[in-house]
């Protein structure tokens, strides 16, 4: 059976069991039909626990697919079973854990096969429903920046009071479809009645500073404070205008009142039976690329360990989570799973995708010193992730093409660095093939009493470049940084400007971690160029951008779209 | 207190008692929240009863407001008060009434103030969620209608198989937001790996063939049939090129994907406890402007009258319903209520707005002599309407401002014609407020058994020409039909092509009987211009464009959303 078949052979229980087993009283929950339902936080009792924090991470994405998804909700499902279990830990028996992970994009979903629920045994459900409107939270942050777009050209229309420079507008509009098309646009023509010609785009909508914005912000306060410092473009004297300037009183009100709804967490279930926010989608690349902040903490009022994952590799993904999400959302996260694959550890190592499946050779000789050149970027990442005072677990997710010998190579390899590290068979098992990762996370997760030992890598008085640096030497291992000329003026206007405080957000390729996305394994000595420093005030960052950074896809040749139809009963064929 | 605060201090019967009253089971039941749901219609049972349809519309609308919506909602609860009443009539003891309404669009609630779910104590609700998101419909038909032109756009850069002219392509995408600047664009800018140069632009997603088809489609696979036949555009050899030619076997199934849950209809309540479905919303000018076919025949399953409405006045919206919704629906409508207002009429009576609200005057001889002059633009709907073979109530929808002896001598109007007619007093009184115009009209409702008198203006071997003539002749009163060259060009190519058949939809100013807005009254004499000719045949009509058709709207100098916000609890101000 492939994701979709096993999903909908499957019998979920009704939202609202789930949530009255999670801890959520009835009168907190809003259904979006049986089996999903936001949470309305402000009905919560008290403030609850703290839950625990434990971020999914993986190594340097490969075209073989690592199931970071996958095994956050299997482990998820895994911990609970953990829990119950005759044999659990003592500090785990009757403890709770929650799932907290992205909501899908539909531009993906019908460009690229390929959805972002998990996958077999380890999939957060309805998968159907999750991966087309779900609760209509993209939709809605959709038509929040569009109105912010509308706006914008409107003052621009009726008069220009701000005095606006309409070339200085980065701000572009935004869709939730993968369309090229609209990359690069020139809007506004049509003379006099039609608005201010100017050049501007679409991105999608994952890309846009409403998204980041709506996945940091702590509450609906917090959410119009940050949409409020939304620069809109600069006057024609280079001073920024923002969103809190448009208008009587700044477009941010309009916008929260189309946000205010889907800032609230989308409750679901995994196969497993486990509650599960999904929740929020930034870029993991321009933006910070975790769930909602809204999200994780709801989860920490409800569970004892919250589980979730943040975009591309750790070099990316778990940086991020690291120096920014845990900030702004004040959770010290509690301990690091790192997603590793026999398959992707060979790409590293030097093996062509086209012999990762041949079969015959797996776990002969070559294939074991491809793994073995390869596990030098797990390596890496192990380092990493330490650095930030947080025990780290590798959890090996299995693939069916993986033999005994490669596994068994692997996971020693990890014993013998004295990291804990276990196979994890979700896809296959669910819950019960996380069992042993389960295990492994249980005896190094500090108990609720103690403090992590997170800390950020930057220091509060770091300078934006000084925050770079030390992401590209001491995350990445290169030699140093250089500046485009245009990235160098930026620098210094940020400094001019008093923005030189703020926290960077690195927009690097996810497969290398370099600035070259075919430079695999663990390169040493390189140096990292940034291009463009752009400001982003109200997700609260300034996006370094290394190589070039794609805000809107396009569609392949033969897009999923071409695969898809639903019959009269709404059955719906070729989704994944 | 306004009509959101009215709203806001009602207490809300949970969406599924209204459901269970309405004979919808459980299971049928999709919530979205505890006061919306959507209706699976598959899950009703049997084919349950034929339900009368009664037809809300109006004289043309002026900026005095009419309130058909208003009436449409405050004559279901009376239509049901009644009922119950210890003198209800014979024929309506114990029977039941449901509204079909039209679902708000975000572009007008954030532009020009005003909602669009009725007023006062005839309003459906939750009404700010019924402005707001809603339960996503035009969210999905949105991203439905930008899949499919992402696919065409993909289909240009991939080569261009199907030999598309990109000049022809006449397909717009679509946001639901008022944006003017994105009218006339240039899209596809960047070169070789960008997509293809070209010009286009962007309608609102009410405006959308996707939307018109939605609303006009009997099911599923109608929708995917309808969806199929849109044409993109045409080869460089003039032929073309349809949705259902795109891919492997065309863009309708991953369109219906998209589409399939939208489509059931949304379940609300009235103010007055009414079971109400809130469903689609095509523009009533280049397109039908009713709700979906789907909630009016669900509707009919469920109750004895639906109570619909139609977008505009008796001349476009009546007059589509009667020779288009009601062919597509396949519902004979059983009677026409026709909205008429003091203020409304005076102001066809040549009254300056500014004169309208300066008090002492009002019920004095000038007025009334505006009233008797106006009143003829009621007396041309009347006469259209009793044309189509149904019988006519007009409801007086009274304004605070109104006199008695203006009321009086306006329902006096209609007494001496024969007409039956009553105040009604919905804003303030709800339900109770319409009980009059109730009485009239189950008078003269033909009893179940009975078969509507109704029947199209058109026959079937009418061509295209024919139709026109016949619309602009027989309801608004011209004297004849011009052609521009263009209009004329696209009309022998209609015949040429084999499409002369089709039924036509009418976009002329809803101001006027005439295509010049500013010409008010009953005008004789004059000539309509028909200036181009859209062929639309997922809708399954010719669009007839008379004057100029705007299908993107722009946002006013001061745009409501200035003035909305949300506090930190949620509550909302400044919507309405």
């Amino acid at each position: 059976m492939n994701d979709a078949e096993i999903s909908a052979a499957a019998t979920l229980e009704p939202v609202a069991d789930v949530a009255h087993r999670a801890g959520i009283p009835a009168e907190a929950l809003i259904p979006y039909g049986h089996h999903m339902a936001k949470v309305d936080t402000a009905s919560l009792a008290g403030p609850g626990q703290n839950g625990r924090v434990v971020l999914v991470t993986g190594t340097n994405p490969t075209p073989a697919g690592e199931g970071k998804s996958t095994v956050t909700v299997g482990l998820t499902d895994g911990l609970n079973l953990l829990a119950r279990a005759d044999d659990a830990p003592d500090a785990w028996a009757g403890k709770t854990a929650m799932a907290a992970l992205r909501e899908p994009s539909l531009g993906p979903v019908f460009g690229m096969k390929g959805g972002a629920t998990g996958g077999g045994y380890a999939q957060v459900v309805p998968m159907e429903n999750i991966n087309l409107h779900f609760t209509g939270d993209f939709h809605a942050i959709t038509s929040a920046h569009n109105l912010l777009c509308a706006l914008v050209d409107n003052h621009l229309h009726r008069g220009n009071e701000l005095r606006i420079d309409p070339r200085t507008i980065a701000l572009k509009r935004a869709l939730d479809t993968n369309d090229r098309s609209l990359r690069q646009t020139i809007i506004g023509l049509g003379g006099r009645t039609e608005s201010v010609p100017r050049e501007s785009g679409f991105e999608i909508t994952v890309a846009t500073e409403t998204m980041a914005v709506f996945c940091l912000a702590t509450g609906l306060e917090d959410l119009k404070e940050r949409l409020s410092r939304i620069i809109i473009g600069r006057t024609y004297d280079r001073q920024p205008v923002t969103v809190g300037d448009l208008g009587l009183h700044g477009a941010q009100g309009a916008m929260a009142v189309l946000l205010k709804d889907a800032l609230k967490p989308n409750l679901v279930q995994t196969l497993g039976g486990s509650a599960a926010f999904v929740h929020g989608g930034p870029f993991a690349n321009i933006a910070h690329g975790a769930n909602s902040i809204t999200a994780t903490n709801t989860a920490r009022r409800l569970a004892d360990v919250v589980v979730t994952e943040a975009g591309f590799g750790a070099d990316l993904g778990g940086q991020k989570f690291m120096d920014i999400t845990a900030v702004a959302g004040g959770f010290p996260p509690a301990a690091t799973v790192i997603v590793a694959t026999v398959r992707a550890l060979k790409l590293n190592g030097g093996m062509s995708p086209e012999d990762l499946d041949t079969g015959a050779e797996h776990g002969d000789q070559p294939s074991l010193e491809a793994l073995e050149a390869g596990v030098a970027n797990l390596a890496r990442h192990l380092e990493n992730m330490a650095a930030y005072g947080v025990p780290v677990v590798v959890a090996v997710n299995r693939f069916p093409q993986d033999t005994e010998a490669e596994l068994d190579w692997l996971t020693g390899w990890c014993a013998r660095r004295g990291v804990p590290a276990a196979v994890a068979d979700v896809w296959a098992r669910g819950g019960e093939g996380a069992l042993k990762v389960a295990r492994r996370l249980v005896e190094v997760l500090p108990a609720e009493e103690e403090e992590s030992g997170w800390h950020s890598l930057w220091t509060d008085d770091m300078t934006v470049a000084e925050r770079i640096e030390t992401v590209v030497t001491q995350i990445y291992g290169g030699a140093g940084v250089e500046y485009t000329p245009a990235a160098r003026y930026q620098l210094d206007q940020l400094v001019a400007e008093g923005w030189d405080h703020l926290p960077v957000c690195m927009a690097k390729t996810q497969y290398s971690f370099t600035d070259d996305p075919a430079v695999l394994g663990a390169p040493e000595g390189f140096i990292v160029t940034v291009r463009d420093l752009a400001l982003r005030p109200g997700a609260g960052f300034v996006v370094a951008l290394t190589g070039s950074v794609m805000t809107m896809p396009g569609l392949p040749r033969t897009p999923a779209a071409d695969s898809m139809d639903v019959d009269s009963s709404g059955h719906v064929t070729g989704l994944f």
